[in-house]
């Protein structure tokens, strides 16, 4: 990129070597950034900066947030005896979406995986464990439906058995609207195994 | 997005606000960035106020640069009498990935858009009728084959004319390895115009 100057080429590739920006975005972004206003830019860049710096784990359920305790721990309105456990800071916002879950959660940051070298004490399981000593009725386990999300949830539930506490894994099947044609066999197996009585 | 803290939704709003980067693609990059060493964070945040702060117009072809004069301008080994006229600093990047194209270039920022209430005093035609002075023996102008870059080729080279310097259009046509049945008919149309004796 020798057409490009140098401070130029080194936003294109800062840009470029964020997660799903391929060199072509990372150009057009480079030059929207260029071409806005100096405050907005610096805004920008202050953003990083503070949310990066200020960044930590939320004492209870671990989610990444910038204060000691995080808006969900922090309401009380909320359900503390329900906790479910996902395995990052987006699964944890894709429910609070759908609206209709009021309890609380518990951010593994990552799944047990063998193969990547990951085990229990790689992952946010301990204060999962400190938890479930104050007042907890259920535990619901919705890491993904990967096999590093099924060998996790078979972990925990195995780790929370003895302790009395429910523990339950969240359906898996066709998705809504999915098109049976479209969707692999095992999910298909996993539908028919988990099907409910009408 | 009241379920990520802060400084966190900040980060999410900043980066959804730019261009092609939707809500999803917000979160995973913020997360991204939350992730990162401290000191890549932060070399990002840098990188992106200093090409902003240290941004300015290259004194001879108008392009974005850090430096009084861009690289290719620069450049003692490329052709300075043929000049490319192109509406930005991209369009200048596609032909320059080209490796073929040796003269310099001249970036206008923009075209005449009588839409949009952009005219000839709007984009950078007077520094580019200033570089005509000199010595040059050709302008190929290669502004956006839309509306308004036929609209700025026409104005251009009707205000180049006079002087006698050989002004030149860049082909349209249908793109290599195009296929006809997709191809509208304008394009069809100037292709065929724009046939050449084999």
């Amino acid at each position: 990129m020798d057409y490009y100057s140098k401070q130029i080429s080194q936003l294109i590739e800062e840009l470029a070597s964020l997660p799903g920006i391929g060199n072509k975005s990372a150009q057009r972004l480079a030059f929207h950034i260029l071409n806005m206003p100096k405050e907005r830019a610096d805004r920008l860049a202050v953003t990083i900066q503070e949310a990066r710096n200020n960044i930590r784990y939320c004492k209870t359920c671990c989610t990444l947030t910038d204060d000691e305790e995080c808006p969900i721990c922090k309401n009380s309105g909320r359900n503390h005896k329900t906790i479910m456990v996902v395995e990052n800071a987006r699964d944890l916002a894709a429910y609070e979406k759908t609206g209709q879950y009021d309890g609380v959660y518990h951010v593994l940051h990552g799944a047990i995986s063998p193969m990547l070298g990951i085990g229990p004490n790689d992952i946010k399981l301990k204060e999962l464990m400190k938890r479930l000593q104050g007042d907890v009725t259920e535990v619901i386990i919705a890491t993904n439906s990967s096999l590093e999300g099924e060998t996790t949830a078979m972990y925990i539930s195995k780790l929370i058995k003895p302790t009395g506490i429910k523990v339950s894994r969240i359906a898996s099947g066709v998705p809504v609207g999915g098109d049976l044609e479209y969707i692999d066999e095992v999910t298909l197996l996993r539908a028919l195994e988990g099907r409910i009585e009408l």
